[in-house]
């Protein structure tokens, strides 16, 4: 474990130097400040974790935590529920691709004094993500994985499990033939949901062709020409990657006067808090966003104490509500053709 | 949740005589008491949380723990470490096939009083296996796994991500033909990593016929069938899914004449004590025992506490020593063909 003598030896200052650099005195030019810090990443330094101040950061992008009700909130209250009380400091930083092109990971937490933090919300494009596989400072990533580094762990629900659950309830039901809409798979998590819905439609040894599933940033670009797409193959049963999408899907199929459920049935994915009052209420996967901001403190800790972690899963949880139903005798793109 | 109450109703007996079967008093016939647990079980009852006397339960069998070196010991340890501190009990219990066909795994830890189990060593055909998807009493299994039950999780490493680093540094030494010998394929974690050695020779776009690998219960058939059959093949090195196995093959190198690392590079799995001190030291995968033990309780305590963990995996690691090393220019399989 490197020290600061370490550093201040190598970049050819004294200790007190390193010492004020790090720990963000005013009077030291913010060129030997930057060599400090990289100096520092490069020797592999980090807080010593039993300082009198100790931070955990939550980084947090592309998802709300504004109001009760968004995706985020519930996460970082769980996460300070166990944090604080042992004794940690929570900050909460939003994160976005400037401040990570503007430093790397382990020298934005050198310099701000941060011991560890938890992800939500990064894509496979944010460019912290190449530097995970070789980061020093602790890290969880929220439904996001890196390999080999144990340091980084990853955090989320079992997708394959309860994708499994979803196909499941719907073979049930009678549903023979089930597509399945998505985001942008610019994301792992969607990735992971669209290979596991292909898995698990094959297990059921169902209809698993690629055209029974279609993906877009844009919802414009799925209502107008996957959801037709999949109407038009015969499916009675559509699996959705997230509730906004299936909401959207909900809506436009009850315009093109598709009865839900009875002719379509629709699955979202997260449960946010509007799917209980759709109409009809949003059948959906739940993720217990308050138990995961917990384990991500957990996760954290356990990094931070040398356990390393790989990966954390949660059970999902299946919330049957009312857009999903038996299987029709016909299914409603059959009328069109 | 149901009650004592709720038993004692159903049984059309007294909650006195109810408790008096749950908490082993002498003064009750063997029939009521096995009428009282099952409807005990049948209902879903599980000890409260907050009595007395809180005690954990770990089965252990196909698994050593009497000595410091065996495989068990530390795993224990680890798990005591965490659960005596916060005021649990452990009891370390020996699983048997005779005890799991004798009771249901509810009733047992009905019976004995116990709040949830550690499960060291199961295999997929131990009858308690069939139970655990719809049991009640939290359980966590190290290296199986069962979906759909929230009171059961999975511990163990992430095998998929080291076996991709123990080939990876295979590949980096020049072994271009990988072989694999495993145990007999009964056991889940021996599928996991049957299964991950495919995906990962894929990966790096190596051979990976199936006549690549072995798999046998006895060492005896491995050594005199497989063996042969991978070195004819013309593999450089060979991966074992566990250490005994990967000693076993060591020797019967050498004695064949092959020399190890010169001629035939060798991977173990477990990182055992004896690892460090065959000749050569053999490469190998680490399992971090007492970690394990540690990740173990913390499992089984969140499941106590209705935090439903799917799985936690800790990062194993590639252990380089003796018994790997460059690949020779030609195999020593082609010498005798």
């Amino acid at each position: 474990m490197p020290t600061m003598d370490d550093i201040a030896r190598k970049v050819g200052v004294s200790k007190g130097t390193v010492s004020k650099a790090l720990n963000g005195a005013p009077d030291i030019s913010d060129t030997l400040r930057k060599t400090i810090l990289d100096t520092a990443v490069a020797l592999g330094y980090t807080r010593a974790r039993r300082g009198a101040v100790r931070t955990l950061c939550v980084f947090i992008q592309n998802m709300d935590y504004a109001k009760p009700e968004d995706f985020g909130t519930d996460i970082i209250t769980g996460f300070r529920q166990m944090a604080e009380p042992s004794g940690y400091g929570v900050k909460v930083v939003q994160l976005s691709t400037e401040l990570q092109k503007s430093i790397s990971y382990d020298a934005y937490m050198l310099r701000e004094g941060y011991l560890g933090a938890l992800f939500l919300g990064l894509t496979l494009l944010d460019p912290w993500m190449k530097e995970f596989p070789r980061s020093h400072t602790p890290a969880v990533l929220y439904d996001n994985l890196i390999r080999g580094n144990p340091t980084v762990s990853t955090l989320g629900i079992d997708n394959n499990e309860v994708i499994g659950q979803a196909v499941d309830a719907l073979y049930g039901m009678g549903h023979r033939k089930i597509g399945y809409l998505s985001g942008a798979l610019g994301s792992h998590i969607y990735q992971v949901r669209y290979k596991s819905f292909f898995t698990e439609v094959r297990r059921r040894r169902l209809p698993a062709s690629s055209s029974l599933a279609g993906y877009s940033y844009y919802f414009s670009e799925t209502l107008e020409t996957h959801l037709p797409r999949l109407l038009a193959q015969g499916v009675t049963a559509i699996l959705c990657s997230s509730d906004l999408l299936a909401h959207t899907v909900l809506i436009r199929c009850l315009e093109m006067g598709i009865r839900v459920p009875e002719q379509l049935s629709i699955v979202g994915f997260d449960d946010l808090p509007f799917c209980a009052h759709t109409a009809p209420p949003l059948t959906t996967i739940r993720q217990d966003r308050l138990q995961l901001g917990k384990s991500g403190y957990y996760a954290l800790d356990s990094l931070l104490n040398g356990v390393p972690i790989s990966s954390l899963l949660l059970h999902g949880q299946l919330i049957l509500r009312g857009s999903t139903g038996p299987a029709p005798a016909h299914p409603c793109g059959e009328k069109r053709t």
